[in-house]
């Protein structure tokens, strides 16, 4: 056969040193949903076209992956959480409890533009809390924001949180409903490219320069609405650093639904971009029920959030999947080698056998090759733990080994 | 909107208590695999088609979901995750530890006929280890499938063991090279339609009654090889009981691509099929590498897996995400409630707080359908634990609820 090995662009194998760091990863915002009452849900990768057609916008539709099936059926890949969620509300209404509180963590397609450093596949990881409108929902939905990251070893970060409604109740300043979308996309950017090209943007836009500063003026100069305040109080009374969390009116995030809080991550030392975000969304949950449900929630940018990780250096040092490889010097002390694996198997430590007799060496070569932190060596003189990190050796009876390992 | 909201024939969606289940099997799975060394790897859901197209036969061609992209690239969705293995092995050789012990579990898209209550989406969860052709490494497969088992619940089960190569040294016995592969495929299906029907499909395949009885029969009276006792020595060795592993000589497996031990799992309960399975193929993982790379490994039919665990009644019946529920009967209470859910999370206890004033009957329901066990309930007397599978309920002081939720 001469089929090359490769991926398709923007497709990605995850060998286990990474694959390992990103269940690392999974496993602890699992257990910070879940210690919330958050709970699984999982939706089929495929879906008919006509459930995500339309629901992302140009861009969306043109970015998604569609193709017909064998059955003649037109269909698309998920390429998002929160359309197939709103299926799931409307399909499921009287089996779901409800409040509806569930996170997500699947895949997502989107044909991209590679060369922007965008993958076409990726993992989402989706946190929403829907049915209830009380600032309880939206203060947890940042308390696990919070929790998550420190969770996952974070320390220097910021909560950044605004409240749409300002932008909407701006027209005492002089700007119109239609306007309104163009002032959000704009100061969006506002970290990303500076003030003075957020004015110039506005102007390109038909706005005049006079008006486009007072405006952008009047929004720095704004005070947190009531409804941040009860969200703030909330906060607090669920035990959360107040400190952790800013007020800042020029938070804007881009997409059109959010029809409340907002909010972002900023990590100190990590610039390239918010690691997670949310908000309140009141109208877009409904969609397939036919009526409005409300709907707080947020998501971390899982490769952002690994990539954070890794900048910062908070993966933990011993990540490795098995923690003592046994080897043996030859076939007569392959038993022995099998019945102290067992042993220490059986204390909980994750353990394997080198499957042949090998040179020391080359076994040795597979225990770094697999990060694996320390090797029992069986020979005819009896029994040696090796540290695999200090490179350091001791001859040791089995029990001494047992109690070192634990 | 007008769109009906449904999912595709052959696709599910899992709601939490589903999804619950899942994660519960899945998580204990890899727990066992990762005691033993194997590792995560993941593969993209798209490949190439030239990837996989030609490797499942006539029929996997059939049946895969293909498609051509936004670039005019004939992609295909991931059909199982063997072919992916390989082409991993030979795209990173010099990256990945030799031997290469490995467990993936990832969705797979096949357009079967669903009326045969088959789907088009479902998880595969394999382990291979490759690379070694010692009879250690066959010996732990089949070590990490009766510790899965176990671990899982299981306790009335059997691993049937078979050696192929039992099948290719027959000639003796008058079967010719080209009759093989018609024997393994009738005899594989030897308890599933008995003798009789066995010998009329070999009949109906050009072999005379006298000759597939005859052969047959000699089959039936198999000894062990050396190889399988090799195996069997080697899995007393690691300490697994000797009574949970049968030989039986007509054992087959369907697929064409198994060259030494194949086996199958036989659960007491559940008839409906083999819940696990796998063997020994050298001749397949090389194929993108170009040279025989030797294997073996098993495969969990996951969705088999979980149905005889129902069956069975293997869940615990504990298997909620929120063990305690708050609730609060009016908004003064509120603060309070929150105080408690805090102190009881921090307890490692998964808590929520019902996140607005709502008469208790409707919290109570709703703990209810998220099989919540405990309610405190926050009211102007105290405090009340409610234990919702009994329907009692206690005053209680915060120090005397904690001390109980342990």
């Amino acid at each position: 056969m001469n089929i090359e090995p490769k991926v398709l662009k923007g497709f990605r194998d995850f060998l286990p040193e990474e694959a390992r760091k990103r269940q690392y990863v999974l496993e602890t915002l699992k257990k910070v949903f879940e210690s919330y009452g958050f709970e699984p849900l999982e939706t089929p990768a495929l879906e008919y076209e006509e459930i995500l057609s339309g629901k992302y916008g140009t861009e969306g539709d043109k970015l998604m992956y569609r193709f017909t099936d064998n059955g003649d059926r037109k269909v698309a890949l998920r390429y998002d959480q929160t359309v197939p969620l709103a299926r799931v509300i409307a399909q499921y209404q009287n089996e779901l409890p409800m409040p509806f509180k569930r996170y997500q963590i699947q895949n997502v397609w989107r044909a991209e533009n590679t060369q922007k450093g965008r993958y076409r596949e990726f993992l989402q990881v989706d946190a929403d809390f829907v049915g209830v409108y009380s600032p309880l929902a939206d203060a947890e939905i940042i308390a696990i924001t919070i929790e998550s990251l420190k969770k996952l070893g974070f320390v220097k970060f910021k909560i950044l949180v605004n409240d749409r409604t300002l932008f909407s109740n701006l027209p005492k300043s002089g700007i119109t409903d239609k306007e309104i979308p163009i002032f959000v996309r704009a100061i969006d950017k506002l970290k990303k490219i500076g003030k003075e090209k957020v004015l110039e943007e506005l102007v390109e836009n038909g706005i005049s320069l006079e008006r486009a500063s007072y405006i952008l003026q009047t929004i720095e100069y704004e005070k947190p609405t009531p409804r941040i305040n009860e969200i703030m109080t909330a906060l607090e009374l669920m035990g959360i650093d107040k400190n952790l969390v800013e007020f800042l009116p020029t938070l804007a995030r881009g997409l059109d639904y959010y029809t409340g809080l907002i909010f972002e991550v900023e990590v100190d030392g990590y610039q390239v971009g918010s690691i997670a975000g949310g908000g309140r969304y009141d109208n877009l949950i409904g969609m397939f029920a036919g009526r409005d449900i409300p709907a707080v929630g947020f998501a971390f940018g899982f490769d952002r959030l690994i990539e954070a990780m890794e900048t910062l250096n908070l993966f933990p040092s011993e990540l490795y999947t098995t923690k003592v490889l046994v080897t043996f010097a030859n076939s007569e002390l392959q038993e022995k080698a099998l019945k102290i694996a067992n042993d220490v198997r059986a204390k909980g430590i994750n353990t394997e056998v080198y499957p042949e007799d090998a040179i020391l060496e080359k076994q040795l070569k597979y225990a770094d090759k697999k990060q694996i932190p320390y090797v029992v060596i069986v020979n005819d003189k009896g029994l040696a733990l090796k540290d695999m990190l200090n490179r350091t050796q001791e001859e040791l009876t089995i029990e001494q080994i047992l109690k070192k390992l634990q």
